[in-house]
């Protein structure tokens, strides 16, 4: 039984007219407020804040995180640590295992004559098979950049669709509520080249010139299918360039409705894959001089990509393709069969304790017809973006409430009452968050 | 036998004054000229060109370089690709090799508890033995910062030692002749936090307030070793902040004098063992403040520094430490003492050849007592940093005479009659080196 209750907190207006949360007691004991120390289990994403007072067991010996989840643990849903995928890749056994010996891959060069000097020829074909067998991304006659995750590559593109010299830096926009790191992994350097401008449908592109347009779809944090926003307004005079995060376009998470062909379009093996620890990304390019941009870049600013995570990463992705290619029988374990699997399950179950409360809502998404799996599918987005219909400080409330560290929308360039949420997690940190957001039915100390 | 010969080649005065080098013939034939496709054999290093319009064979599929190295064969020893490390770890045998299972290290996350949440704890308990067992940096009491390379690092540093709202960039200096990455590193972004001042020795601090300086020790590319040139000045009134790239203080390149105890020190990985190909630096910082705000730029940068190759770094550390604590003896296969035998035989062979020529010299380095091994060493640099007597472009001229690619002086803010030649190259690319320099005993066609 979760000792937490909702029914132990009065929310009143504080006098400046924000509404707040006064916490009363738990069975007669005041209520534990969070504080460093606290134990911390669940997930991280693409940016995980070390700043949060809290801790999260560390890894075991074996290199996976420890499960034990006791009810005053608080959950860590904050960030997308794809944690979830782990006992996939378990069951896989020996197949997802590769042996270094200690003289492999020593030198920083991997083959001259490519675009991407650092870039080993086996990641560069299990990349383009991968795509051949999901049909997310053309790739044919595309040019490949590897990155040490798309954290990196983001600022690749950002570089290499900008030049020195311009007057001021170049507006970057992505249409609100946009992934809450953008913001700062454009403006953390100052750099003369280009700056944070913030959301793409407030963007006024006449007084700023020429621009930059990130289009995350399907979006981190809502889940939606996006296009760009600022370019198709049909007044439109100003050049505006794009760049695809498609760190999401996987079976797992939404339809696969089309092979995307966009000018530059990057993914992570985070999320694909779920191995975020190898930090690998790589960028579809369609023209050779931003290709080689986006590669200096990476050049510039850690000379090239761990070799080790490459190899890891093509092995493990030519994992996933033998099986689409040696077994064409349903119920095959299949990897995005499997995990697309887990996230419906997920999904129908938060569903179902979202849809009992009478104060929390979540968007809808459309059934699209998914190529990949001939089906049509709803999507499952990789994180929850929890609606409160009251207009309180949701994080603050979930976290006070029943221990659920999740990211405010306000990060996200949204509102307070919006709350990101994590679906990635382990299942036992999965099944304690549901058990505990399913005891909040309403708020009862209201307006 | 060589085809090429400097007596082939006229040296003639340009019309505004400058040396050029006028191709001759071979044996009746023109000379051919270097370009596009034609084969290169060689090394690279932290900032290696891939505009060089030459070929380097890839990796095979072992992961080690091929070795083929003909007469027509362009030798690349621009670059500091540590390659000749490779045959000690093939000795090593199963002593380096590792295993992992595709479940391993999904997380972003290595321990939430610690200044750098993605540094595992095995690597920095493993970079905390190294330099116990070495004595070459203080580690006790400090903070162990992870990057991707020490490439990343130095932009880590810059960024935690400057601040947003200054009204112009801190100016960063190091004393010519300098790491010819540092310009580029520093102002590719065109950040409002830095930019590149250059030569420490010309610079007028008393015009642009504070500054960082890069001390360099022993010194990429002319093996010296350093301090602080601006700090020291009698007059000085502005307060200077220092980073200490000590990528070469190691036993196979130098004396080990003291343990180091600066405020900000990096190593890498690539020059310690050899593995550039795992992109693994680390920091050793003494403000806790200063660690978390490298720690923050890695973040923003990269979300983190791959877990595989962390793992990898920390096991073959813990290869050599154990080598020491396991075999007090001498004539051990040990890595350093290994490696400090294989440079000075390099050292000698390429003295003597130099020594032989006529317009050739080296600088000379004085013996000092290196409290490692116990005994008075000479330097034995990563690279040889050639002098001509005569002032003519000597990049121009060793690669147009025995095409050998090394790096202008004129690229480290010092002069166009030296270059930086790697000595870390394979054997028999090393080899074919020394063969072709002897060809070169005077410029005969001369001024």
């Amino acid at each position: 039984m979760h000792p937490l209750n909702t029914e132990l907190y009065k929310i009143e207006k504080h006098e400046r007219g924000e509404p707040i949360l006064r916490a009363l007691s738990i069975q007669n004991q005041p209520i534990r407020v969070l504080r460093e120390g606290d134990k911390m289990c669940g997930t991280t994403d693409q940016n995980p804040n070390p700043a949060t007072p809290n801790k999260t067991p560390s890894a075991n010996g074996n290199g996976t995180t420890r499960s034990s989840v006791s009810p005053d643990t608080v959950l860590n849903l904050e960030q997308g640590d794809p944690t979830m995928f782990e006992p996939y890749w378990k069951k896989m056994g020996d197949k997802g295992t590769m042996v270094i010996s200690g003289s492999q891959w020593m030198s920083y060069v991997s083959d001259f004559t490519n675009i991407c000097f650092f870039m080993e020829p086996e990641f560069e074909g299990a990349v383009r098979r991968l795509h051949r067998t999901v049909g997310n991304a053309v790739v044919d006659g595309r040019h490949i950049v590897v990155g040490t995750g798309s954290t990196q590559l983001y600022q690749a593109a950002l570089y290499a669709l900008t030049s020195p010299g311009g007057a001021e830096p170049i507006s970057v926009v992505s249409a609100a509520p946009y992934y809450s790191s953008y913001p700062d992994e454009t403006d953390y350097l100052r750099s003369g080249l280009y700056r944070w401008a913030g959301d793409a449908y407030a963007f006024d592109k006449k007084g700023h010139g020429d621009y930059i347009e990130v289009v995350n779809t399907p979006n981190n944090p809502d889940g939606t299918n996006r296009k760009a926003v600022v370019k198709h307004r049909p007044d439109d005079q100003v050049q505006g360039k794009l760049i695809h995060d498609l760190a999401y376009y996987w079976p797992q998470y939404t339809a696969i409705t089309a092979p995307l062909d966009e000018d530059i379009m990057y993914f992570t093996f985070s999320k694909s894959t779920g191995h975020a620890g190898s930090r690998i990304g790589w960028a579809i390019v369609k023209d050779k001089e931003i290709a080689k941009k986006m590669a200096k870049f990476v050049e510039l600013s850690t000379l090239g990509v761990s070799k080790v995570s490459q190899h890891r990463a093509a092995k493990l992705m030519e994992v996933i393709c033998d099986g689409y290619q040696n077994c064409k029988a349903k119920n095959c374990e299949l990897f995005f069969e499997h995990c697309q699997n887990l996230m419906a399950q997920r999904w129908e179950r938060l569903r179902e304790v979202v849809e009992r409360s009478e104060i929390f809502s979540l968007p809808k998404y459309p059934k699209e017809y998914c190529l990949f799996s001939g089906e049509f599918n709803e999507p499952h987005p990789a994180f929850a973006w929890l609606k409160c219909k009251e207009d309180i400080d949701l994080e603050k409330f979930i976290r006070g409430c029943i221990k659920v560290q999740g990211r405010t929308g306000r990060k996200f360039g949204s509102d307070q009452k919006y709350l990101r949420l994590s679906m990635l997690s382990k299942d036992e940190v999965f099944d304690q968050f549901l058990e505990r957001l399913s005891t909040i039915k309403a708020i009862s100390n209201g307006y």
